[in-house]
């Protein structure tokens, strides 16, 4: 109980405006950097990040075989642009990093207009947007630019220059671990590969390392595991290196977009009704805000790894608007205007309910079925009769009747209606007085 | 079939007024009487309610160890008021017996109006009615009346007296059998210890002996237990005593508030879709009535014992107009005018038709089970063809196909549609023609 | 997957004018038989049905005992008319099949009419038609006509005249077989007695040889086991003679009226949830056409006998609207006005779906379940990164993550909304990168 009193005190002093402006802040620091897959913007993230709490840096070489998969080359980029004939730069990386198809390899030649629009990517339907574009797995070269820039592109011959290396070098990944009473752990990943845009990833990054930074030093039941870790390839590395490991993992989420206006949205882990689908969606529920609940899909981000059939682990995904159910998705209008403080602090405040609901919910045994047990003369319950019970007192009568140790806590609240935290409550009480007992109180009961 | 023909046959000659007027004449017998959870009270109702069948009264000793309970000293009283100094009563028990919170302990003295005040209980919101207030488990004394008369007591100072005992004695109940082919039971429990108050419970405690007098002489299939006990203390102390018997009760009933003229409410067993709980719920739904029908909730009479965890029988809550759902409950307005002959007399008959269909509800097996068997040359369909079949016909073949064994009749009235008693009649001319036979015959199918 | 492409190429180069027009023929010529249970009607009609496939003709003879049933002894009828003393004939067998009660035995004599009128059948709520009527069971003899011709019938003696014979003889049925891969069976069972009616069944006898003539030559992963038979006695015969057969059978449907222009309607089998019937109702769901699903009952044509609890094959019945539900329903007026070209064709189309659909529906299993394949150096995945996936590589996400032996493919196309052919494509484009495996490949997974 501890640990949700804990909690409960951190939401209890909750500062907005300190909480939302804090990850703003990191948002902001981070939003220059060109991020991929693999170099050193990932690590100078990661870097950064770990200023709020000791995020160990693990690198994998390239070349290493991860499940069907190859860790790829490095890349690291300097320098690119499109130039006139004359020197005049009309397409700069140096001004948005967007601009240079992500893993382009190096190029410095005079192209005539029509073979570099072949190279060129711009999203007509936004005609003053940068377009999102990588090509990881194909060794290839290419600007991304607004359409209205490429309308203006009317020279017969232009310089093309990128000043980038693809070598074999180091696959990079932050993990972070809370440790708790138990060795079952809670997944927390994020996806952390994303170049300048701000909702798709840096939200989950930061608010990520802002819930590990508020859980540090809490008497914890469960460990959490923090990972910041390139999307698919890292997932991938990260499973196929810890494959050992898997089993401690007993709930998980995985964050991304979490930083616009937009409602909550959850979806579910390929088991449907995991412990963690059922808090996550009882904490939106009962948040006040608007909120929609999904079943799984494959198509989205990393939980298609930890819900791929052969790992299954219960793992959700977090969201605000889903990724490409916004406009701006994967374009350069994802960046510091579409993310809010409110926004992000509402997500980081329901995440640490989420935890606290994780925490509190266990399975409990009544030690006195037959019969209700006599509440009134361990001062439980009213002493006049005739008169109607108190809420903590119906809470108490619901948590004796079903702590058969199969129901939770959770189970039991949404079958009475009783908020979570009354039916908690009741049962701390009951605890207190011997009336109930934990089942398998050192890890979780699944 | 024997019995559920009988019960087809009071059915058939059901005298509404007669079946109503009978119970009303109890329930205005039994109204004056002070009853509490112990003395002299009860064992006078259950006196008077051994008229209608042979009830056997048990007695068990106060300070008997009862699961986590221990019977109480059992509590008398003769008489109570609070008069002025000058000797006029303004509160007389005599009266009314709710005037006395039950369970008091004797009280003579002169006291100042102020400390009255706190052994004084009013309800402000319904300032014409006296409350019904206990107080079993904490030695104490008070008075309970209406806000008018509160008001209008405006003395300095007033004699209390409570001619009361509380001793070590007995916990009365009465219990009553009707035995019938097997020792599989039915139980049917109704709490009888209140006082002056007709919709809770002497409309459960008079429906029930009157059931009891009609089921008397019946060729059953189930054994009937009726209980007249102290609630909560009483079911607990039942159970206790009885835990080596508890395997025999297959289905049973708490009855409360039925005397009113509100819609059936019927709260399922903690099982929720026990065989009592279908059974319940087809008799009403099909008696033409309003109905509601709600889950388990540990919350109400003594089904919290009954549907306790470590107890977990099948009992469910028969009701009209549920405790604290009226605004009569537990008031001195929970009187004769409340409950209605009508109200009375249909409940009865519906308890009549819960118990045809309990009867009649068995599992049975096609002895012909490849292909329909030939039901022409047994007379049991029509010979000319290319005609529609009757109803009795299409219940036959919907008996036919469903009887693999694990299908009740009623299961199989609800998947065809058809009434009960035509599915029940078409199965009992399927038995005569040899083509099915009983499951279990002798006891229950569980 | 060749079986699904060869039944796809038969829906794209689908000519519903020749198909509806092949099969209207077949009813044409058909209608003028008096077919029954037994005898050379039913014969001649299997007879010309083999100028599609080689139906094969069995012969049981009369006295063999099926199940609980008894072959019945054979009828035939030349002639049979109801005559005016004068010898005009007012009823005459010759006009219409449908005017004698089928299986009527012998008679020849004058009678007055107020005996005759025991012996004849109208329908007075529909008085221009004449009504089908059988005495299969119990030896009588009797005339139907039009309620019109009846109150046209004042003479007070007539002649009455049927020239049948009831004799030891033979029960007839055609059956025959499309071989597959396997000896897992397809059960398509029509009833093929009632003589001039179109729609019952005359629809389902032949649309059934039209499927059964599309079918033979294309390699198919089950057998196909086709059967015109009479109605109850004939399945009933069948069942019994191939009992040890029976659990061959994976799938089965009844075909009965669906020549008319009533919208579909599919009758689950009784396990409700068999294959076929998730087959069936996603096939009549995407086929555009209105269509009603609805709950197996033993009301109904041979799927009563197929759906016995003592054989329990999952056999569902596929009709546009069902016996009973149309007013024209075992009249003079099921005839060929009421079937239509359009109607016939479609149904034959929505056949072949089902059967391309239970095909294809396989089980898989991912064999890199852990974390995704990498589908992009396949050639199953855009290479560029950033963009949204097209629904091949959307369904091959779907496919591998629930490719864990326990899915099919239409488990699969339901859960991800996909159509069926799109995961079917998806799935065969998986399993030629040796991604996929089929569960059980020989048979089905059952």
């Amino acid at each position: 109980m501890a640990v949700q009193n804990s909690i409960a005190t951190i939401l209890k002093g909750w500062d907005h405006r300190r909480e939302g402006d804090t990850i703003i802040h990191l948002v902001s620091e981070l939003y220059p950097i060109c991020r991929s897959i693999t170099g050193d913007g990932f690590r100078e993230s990661v870097r950064r990040l770990a200023s709020q709490v000791p995020i160990e840096t693990h690198e994998v070489p390239s070349g290493t075989t991860v499940f069907d998969w190859t860790v790829p080359k490095e890349w690291n980029i300097r320098d690119a642009y499109i130039s006139t004939v004359s020197g005049q730069r009309v397409v700069d990386f140096k001004q948005h990093n967007l601009h240079v198809v992500n893993y382009s390899v190096p190029v410095k030649r005079r192209i005539g207009l029509s073979e570099l629009r072949e190279h060129l990517f711009t999203r007509p339907d936004a005609p003053d947007w940068i377009p999102y574009r990588t090509s990881y797995y194909k060794e290839d070269w290419g600007f991304c630019l607004s359409q209205r820039r490429l309308e203006a592109m009317t020279d017969p011959e232009y310089e093309v220059f990128i000043d980038s290396t693809l070598e074999p070098g180091q696959l990079t990944y932050g993990e972070y671990c809370v440790p708790g009473e138990t060795d079952s752990e809670v997944l927390i990943s994020v996806h952390s590969c994303h170049p300048s845009l701000c909702n798709d990833n840096l939200s989950g990054m930061t608010v990520a390392v802002r819930l590990a930074a508020l859980l540090t030093g809490l008497n914890l039941r469960y460990s959490y595991r923090f990972l910041w870790i390139p999307g698919t390839i890292g997932a991938i590395t990260w499973l196929a290196l810890h494959e050992q490991h898997l089993g401690r993992i007993k709930h998980g989420l995985v964050l991304s977009c979490i930083g616009d206006s937009g409602r909550f949205t959850y979806k579910r882990s390929r088991h449907d009704t995991a412990e963690i689908d059922c808090v996550v969606e009882y904490v939106l529920r009962s948040s006040g805000q608007p909120v929609e609940a999904r079943d799984f899909s494959p198509i989205g981000y990393d939980e298609r790894q930890y819900c791929s059939p052969g790992i299954a682990l219960p793992v959700g995904c977090f969201m605000r608007t889903p990724n490409g159910e916004y406009p701006e998705y994967h374009t350069s209008a994802d960046d510091l205007t579409l993310v809010t403080s409110e926004a992000l602090g509402e997500s980081l405040k329901q995440l640490l309910r989420v935890v606290g609901t994780l925490e509190g919910n266990r399975r409990y045994r009544n030690l006195y079925p037959k019969g209700e047990p006599q509440l009134g003369r361990r001062g439980l319950y009213r002493l006049m009769g005739g008169t109607d019970n108190d809420d903590l007192e119906r809470a108490a009568l619901w948590v004796l009747n079903f702590s058969d140790g199969r129901h939770s806590l959770l189970d039991i609240a949404e079958r009475s209606r009783f908020p979570f935290d009354v039916v908690a409550h009741a049962a701390e009480r009951l605890v207190t007085h011997s009336l109930l007992s934990p089942v398998n109180a050192g890890v979780t009961d699944a």
